[in-house]
């Protein structure tokens, strides 16, 4: 028997930044995304015989401290079904290369689904969002299309997300990809210096709770203007505890500073356009899905091509048996 | 009679963001500069017949509005001395054209030396910061030299600003002129929008306290690696409650974006330079004296001579009797 699971990234319009238990990955506050369909994980298991896991990411052969993680995350399933084979994992990362966009929370939603099937568990798309949170805090968002909310709970059986729209009513994303030869510290990191050092944090976390009853509310009215509002808004505001961590993380890149003027000044000119930013330099830009043909002419004018990634909205993510 | 008056630009280390008291410019929290030489304001006072001020600045006869704030802050000195003679005010900004850097500190801050002589006030500096601030919050700062503490206090009586230390060891600045063609939201109106609409905000005053006590050791210690690392953390706090603002404010732009890279890039190549930025994109760079001819060779690499403005300490602001 032989599986092959799809899942695709998603980009948090209410951010998930610290964790309540760093173990369970309970995170410190709700988190609200949308699913994206240009960039997406496929991941294909089976049983093997042998001591160990085996894992691939894009026909490499991973080391074994990447191994490691995987088999932790499988050791759920195997526990749950009380079956300890050793598993194959073949996973396959479609996000343009050198993009620097996440692409764990589209890998561990896309194996969770697979090992459901291998692992002949039966869950359901709540349950497996809990086992996605496992490998990683948004993976909880992938199991969904749309726009998904990650309910932080307060324990393993809690804390899981679940769609909120199916975002068909022309929505869309353009992520501006602005890539720095420098590395800069990694998102788990970063929010754990937050939490212990930013003196601001707390008015995020409060202040999150109302982000994401207000934005539910644009979301069920349709109200893009009032939606783009508060993301951008709540990206801002986490960027906000990180530059008041000590010492101060700034992702931010001249050429992210550039994206954001673009985008007011594009937004000047009528579109409907908001920025967000994640842990890196990246800009993503909501947008209206009838719009971004007019936005990326515009974008072009101060940006490659290459730089530029659309996206409409993604599906749940899905899993079939193969030969 | 005419009088001839000298007072210094000062830059926070710890930010003064927000009043308590928006008609007495009273401040949220205590805030704490240091004073620079080479930039300053020269005024000159003198009684003149006539209904009305008269305010030249930079040898231009200034406009209605311009004089208004002038002639409100004369008042002051008029109702305390009981003389309601109209003033000539001639004002001489010495700072680099078109650098964006705020002038309002030593221009009030001479204004109020120079008018205290010619209306015999006799007052001390403590009465001197009082008034100076009320033309401009940080001006109560300018009237002193070296490093300089502005206590908040509670009304107008105990809101002023006093010297912590004479700032005669090895300490000086560095501006980075990084002006930009678009016009930004101004500082005054900046912070009132920070303080109505950002959720993080009370985490910046209320931190501030900590940091002003830190500083103040470092200081004494003439500790300035623990001095720099305050002011750098104190100022991406204060950034950090523009950028979670509602819409969100941003002053970085992309040269503020490389100036801080570089900065960071220098402290790791051993020099004791660190960075601060105010309401604009202009960034500050806080060093050593002796340093000063190697890092402008530094930077020359990566900005233009007349982007770079060296300042050791400034004075307190003086006054002398003129022809």
């Amino acid at each position: 028997m032989k599986f092959k699971s799809k899942a695709h990234a998603n980009i948090a319009l209410i951010k998930y930044w610290g964790k309540e238990n760093e173990e369970l990955i309970i995170p410190k506050n709700n988190s609200l995304s949308l699913t994206l369909d240009s960039l997406y994980t496929e991941t294909e298991v089976a049983f093997i015989d042998g001591e160990k896991d085996v894992f691939y990411l894009d026909d490499e052969l991973q080391d074994e401290r990447h191994t490691l993680k995987i088999s932790k995350f499988i050791d759920l399933f195997r526990k749950k079904s009380n079956n300890f084979s050793k598993v194959l994992v073949k996973s396959y990362n479609h996000v343009p290369t050198a993009a620097g966009l996440a692409s764990s929370a589209s890998g561990f939603s896309a194996l969770a689904v697979a090992l459901n099937e291998l692992f002949e568990l039966n869950l359901n798309k709540t349950e497996l969002s809990k086992y996605a949170r496992r490998g990683s805090g948004s993976a909880s968002r992938s199991i969904f299309g749309g726009f998904v909310e990650w309910k932080k709970g307060y324990d393993d059986e809690t804390s899981y997300a679940e769609k909120v729209d199916d975002a068909n009513w022309d929505v869309a994303m353009i992520i501006l990809v602005l890539n720095d030869s420098k590395k800069e510290i990694s998102s788990r990191e970063a929010m754990k210096k937050t939490i212990e050092t930013s003196p601001l944090y707390k008015g995020f976390t409060d202040s999150s709770i109302e982000d994401i009853k207000n934005i539910k509310e644009a979301i069920k009215n349709r109200d893009f203007k009032k939606m783009g509002e508060i993301a951008e808004h709540n990206a801002m505001k986490m960027h906000a505890t990180m530059l008041s961590s000590n010492p101060s993380i700034m992702y931010f890149k001249p050429d992210s500073i550039r994206a954001i003027e673009k985008i007011k000044q594009l937004r000047k000119d009528g579109f409907d356009v908001y920025y967000t930013m994640d842990a890196g330099p990246n800009v993503k830009i909501l947008c209206r899905d009838s719009q971004i043909e007019n936005i990326v002419h515009e974008l072009k004018k101060d940006f490659d091509s290459n730089q530029i990634i659309i996206s409409k909205v993604g599906n749940d993510a899905s899993v079939r048996e193969i030969k």
